[in-house]
C-alpha cells in the first residue's frame, strides 16, 4: 500500500508557466511554490489541454480532452454522462470538495431528461463537476449579494449589498470615489480590502478550515484560486511590490502584427487584444500580476505550514498547477486561447509523499505532462484502477517515482473551439466551424486551423514562436508528419464509453458460446 | 405542411445492394420492391455508416456515425446519453414502434447510475433504442421459449419448447431426424415451418397488425426483418426457386488470396471466410439467400396492398434498405465488416407521398446517401427541426424533391472496429487498436487501417476493387489527398452534444451582457 490517502489539487487561474522563481522569472519570488517543488518533481513541459478555462478545467476532472468530454468552450454545459473525479474517489472513500472555482456549466437539459433534480444530492454533484462545493466562488463572475464570500466580507467590516465590488474588485479613485477593477487602468490601485480579506487569503482561509476539519478522514480537495485572472487588482502591499522595471519585456515584434495568421487577424479584433497592444496597458498589468502570484505564494505558505504541523505532508499528494496562462501583451495578444507557449503551457508541480517518490524530489521533469495526466496519477496513488476506456491520459507516477516510462509520450495536444468568439463572426464561420488543434513535440509546433492555413513553429530555432513556417513550402514535409500525428490523435479518442476494455477482451470470438454460430459449414 | 403524417422504415438484415432487380440483378425477381422504387426514389450509391449490424443501426437511430454514439460494434451498449428516432417523434405525437430486431444492448450501468430502472417506462425505451416493441425478436439469437414468436408457433400447431429452433431453424434430414439452420450444409433444406409462419410471414403479419391497430393516429413503424441474415435456412418454395446457375458469380481472385492486406489476412482465418473460400458452401448458400430475398418481397407485397387500400400511401414516407450487406464469398470473404462494395454498400428506396415529390417518381439517384441521413430525412419530412449540433446525416427530401442540393456531398464515410473478433486476437492487437475508416468518393475508395498500410481503389479502373494501390508510390498523392479528407471527417464529429448552435450564435461576445468586462481600459 501506498502513503497517499489525500489529494491537495491546487490550482491558479490563468497563471503563466513562466511566472514563478522556480520556472525562472528573474524578479518575482515565490519561495513556498519553490518549496513545493524542491520536495516534489517540477514539470517544466506541462500543457493545458485547452487554453480556455472551461475546457482546460474539465479535462482535468475527466481526464478527458475537450473532444471526449464535449464541453469546448466555457459556456458548454459538462454533460451528465461524464464521470469526473468524483464519481472515481468518494466511492473509494474519500471527501471529494471545492473551495473556489471550477467553470463548470451544469446540463440542466441532461438532467431533465432522466428527472434528475438540480437541488437532489445527485443534481448538485452533476451540476458542480463531482465536487462537493465547500465553498465554490467564480472569479470571472461578480459573487451575488448573499454569497458566502460577500457574507464574510460583510462579516469583516465591509458595508454594502455587493462588498466585493465595491471593496474587494474596487480602489479608491484619490477623489474620494470609487473606481472598478474591471477597467485595467486602475489595476495598479490597492483594492479596498485588507490583504487579510482579500479572495485569495479567503480562498486559503476556507482550504484551511476544511483541511482541518477532515480530521484523519481521506479527501481530495480542488482548491481552485480565481487569482492571478482579472479583474487585475490586488490589495497593498501587493498592487505596489513591483514595478514595469521588474517585469519580463513584452515578447512581440512588429511583423506578427503586419502579417498575422487569419484566425490571429481576427483575435486583434477583441478588446483584450487591442487593450495589450498599448504598451501603456502592459506596463500596468504585469506588476499587479506579479503582486497577484506573490500574493498566492504567500498564502501557500500558511497552507504549507499548517499541513507540515498537522503531519499532512506524509499522506497527501499535493499538485500545483494552473487552468492556462495568460498572453499579458505577447504576440500582440490578451488573454489566452491561441497555442502560443504564454498560454497553452502551464506550471505544474507534484509533490508525492510515498517513500518511492525520494529518489525524486526535487527533480527537473522536461518530459510532457497534459491536463489529462491528473485523474489517472491521482487514481494510480490511490490504488485505484483506471477505466482505460475512458481515462485519456496517463498517471505521471512513473514520473515522480521513477519508474518504467521509456515509452513516454512524446508529444502533447491542446484544443480550441472559438466559435463563441468574435473572431469567429469576423470571421464568417458557422456555430461549428472554429477549431483548431494544436501538437507539440520536442522540436515542433503545429496548429491546424479548420478552414485556414496550419502554424508551423521550429522551437529549436525559434524558441519564441516568432516565425510561422505553416505555409513554407520548404516544411511541407515536417506540416504532413504533424498533420499525420494529428490524425491518429482525431482518431483515437475514447467515444466507445460504455463498453469496458476487459468487456472486449473477454467477448472476443465468444459468439458460440452464446449460442451464435457464425459460418459454419 | 407537407402530406406525410407515418412512415414505415422498414429494413432488411444483411441484404446486399445488389440482390434486388431494379438494382440488376439478372434473376432474382423483386416485383414489390421495384414497384416501390418505380414511386419513390432509387439510391443506387446508399452506404452503410458501418458494415456490422450494431454499429450500422444505431447511426440509422440516432443520425450519428459510430464514432459519434460510441457503439461501435454488436456488443457496445447504446449509451442513454444518445436520442434516437423514439427520442425525437415521440413528443411530435407519433406512435414508434418497431416489429423485428434492432441489435440494441441496454446500457444498463448508465440507468444505474442514474437510477432509471430498465423496467420503467423510460428504462425500456432506453433499453430498446427508443422504440417501443410491438414484438422485438433479434434473428442472431435463438428466440427464448416464451418469446411470442415461439407462442406463435405452438399455437400454430409446431410444438415443443423452443419451436423455432425445431422448426423454423429446422430442416428433416430425410433419414427421420431434424438438422440445424446453423451448419451452412443444410442451406438448400427446407425450413419444417410453412411459408404462411416463418419468421418473415409473422414479422410481415406483425407490421400489418401494427399499422392497422393505429387508424388515424400517427405512426412510425421500424419493420425490421431478420433476414436474408444466416441462418441461411428458407421454407418452402423459396429453398428450391433458384440454383446455382441463377447465381451471380462469385467476386473473387487468387490474388487477393495470395498476397493479402494483413487485416484481410488475419479475417481469412475467421469461420465464416473459411467456409465461404470453398465454392461448395457458395454454391449452396447463394440460392438460398436469394429465395429469403423473394419471400420478402412477396411479404412486403401483401403489407403495400395494405397499405394501399387503407389509404396509407397518401401520408406515409416509406423506407427500404438494410443494415449492411453480405459477402457470400467475394474477395474470399463471408459476412460483412471489410468496406468492400458487397458489404458497405446498401439498398435504398425513399418513397415521398408529398405531391411536391412528384416530378421524382421513379428517379434513380446517383448522388450519395448514407444510414445517418434517414433520421434527419424523417424529421424534415414531418416539419421537425433537426437540431444540428447532434444530427450528421442530412436529409434526403432534396433528393426525393428535387429541391436545392447544389452542395451535395461529395464521399461517404464508413467505420469499423474490429476489436472484438478474432482478427484482432491473431494480430496481437490491444482492445482500443482494432479500428477503421472508410471514405469513397465517385472515384476512389479509400481505407485507413490503425496501424496498418491503407488500401486504395480506383472504382473507375478498378470496378470489382481487385488491385489495391494503397502502397503504391503512384498514387501517394490520392492517399494523402483522401487521408487529408478523412482528418477533416474526424475533426467534424459532433461531441459538444450540450450545446445547440442557436445557443453558440446567440451567447457569442455576450460577456458584457453578463457582467463580465474582458479587457477594457
Amino acid at each position: 500500500m501506498g502513503k497517499v490517502r489525500n489529494i491537495l489539487f491546487a490550482m491558479c487561474d490563468q497563471l503563466r508557466f513562466d511566472y514563478l522563481s522556480c520556472m525562472g522569472h528573474p524578479r518575482l519570488e515565490t519561495p513556498n511554490i519553490d518549496r513545493l517543488a524542491a520536495q516534489g518533481v517540477l514539470f517544466r513541459h506541462a500543457y493545458c489541454n485547452s487554453p480556455v478555462c472551461g475546457p482546460s478545467r474539465m479535462s482535468f476532472y475527466t481526464g478527458r480532452y475537450p473532444t471526449s468530454h464535449g464541453t469546448t468552450w466555457n459556456a458548454v454545459p459538462l454533460s451528465i454522462r461524464e464521470l469526473t473525479l468524483g464519481d472515481y474517489l468518494r466511492p473509494a472513500g474519500l471527501s471529494v470538495a471545492l473551495v473556489g472555482k471550477t467553470h463548470v456549466v451544469p446540463d440542466l437539459a441532461g438532467m431533465a431528461r432522466f428527472a434528475i433534480d438540480p437541488k437532489s444530492p445527485q443534481g448538485r454533484l452533476l451540476a458542480e463537476g463531482g465536487f462537493a462545493p465547500f465553498d465554490r466562488h467564480e472569479g470571472h463572475l461578480a459573487p451575488p449579494p448573499d454569497s458566502p464570500y460577500n457574507q464574510y466580507l460583510r462579516a469583516a467590516g465591509y458595508a454594502g449589498d455587493n462588498p466585493w465590488e465595491d471593496y474587494a474588485n474596487g480602489a479608491d479613485d484619490g477623489d474620494g470615489g470609487v473606481v472598478s477593477g474591471w477597467a485595467m487602468r486602475n489595476a495598479r490601485r490597492p483594492a479596498r480590502v485588507d490583504r487579510a480579506h482579500s479572495e485569495t487569503a479567503y480562498t486559503t482561509d476556507r482550504a484551511i478550515a476544511f483541511i482541518a476539519a477532515q480530521g484523519d478522514r481521506p479527501w481530495l480537495l480542488h482548491l481552485s484560486y480565481i487569482k492571478p485572472h482579472w479583474p487585475y487588482l490586488a490589495p497593498a502591499p501587493y498592487n505596489d511590490m513591483y514595478g514595469p522595471n521588474d517585469c519580463i519585456a513584452v515578447h512581440r515584434r512588429p511583423a506578427e502584427r503586419d502579417a498575422p495568421h487569419p484566425v490571429i487577424a481576427a483575435y486583434f479584433s477583441h478588446d483584450e487584444c487591442q487593450a495589450f497592444a498599448r504598451d501603456e496597458v502592459v506596463d500596468l498589468v504585469k506588476p499587479t500580476y506579479m503582486g497577484l502570484v506573490k500574493e498566492i505564494d504567500d498564502n501557500l505558505g500558511r497552507l504549507f505550514d499548517m499541513l507540515d504541523e498537522a503531519g499532512r505532508m506524509a499522506d497527501t499528494l499535493i499538485v500545483f498547477t494552473s487552468d492556462h496562462g495568460d498572453f499579458l501583451g505577447d504576440h500582440w495578444l490578451g488573454e489566452k486561447e491561441i497555442f502560443y507557449e504564454a498560454a497553452a503551457r502551464i506550471p505544474l508541480i507534484v509533490y508525492d509523499p510515498d517513500p518511492a517518490a525520494r529518489p525524486r524530489r526535487g527533480a527537473v521533469e522536461d518530459r510532457f505532462a497534459e491536463g489529462v495526466d491528473l485523474l489517472p496519477t491521482f487514481l494510480e496513488a490511490l490504488g485505484l484502477a483506471v477505466p482505460e476506456h475512458l481515462v485519456e491520459g496517463r498517471s505521471l507516477l512513473p514520473l515522480t517515482r521513477g519508474g518504467p516510462a521509456d515509452d513516454w509520450r512524446e508529444a502533447v495536444v491542446s484544443e480550441l473551439d472559438y466559435s463563441y468568439r468574435r473572431a469567429r463572426q469576423v470571421l464568417g464561420l458557422g456555430a461549428r466551424e472554429g477549431r483548431a488543434w494544436m501538437i507539440r513535440d520536442r522540436r515542433w509546433k503545429y496548429v491546424h486551423w479548420r478552414g485556414f492555413p496550419p502554424q508551423l513553429f521550429d522551437l529549436d530555432q525559434d524558441p519564441g514562436e516568432f516565425v510561422d513556417l505553416g505555409s513554407d513550402p520548404g516544411h511541407a514535409g515536417v506540416v504532413a508528419d504533424m498533420r499525420g500525428r494529428l490524425f491518429d490523435w482525431l482518431g483515437n479518442r475514447k467515444t466507445r464509453t460504455t463498453a469496458p476494455d476487459a468487456d472486449v477482451l473477454r467477448s472476443t470470438d465468444s459468439h458460440r458460446k452464446r449460442g451464435i454460430h457464425i459460418g459454419i459449414w
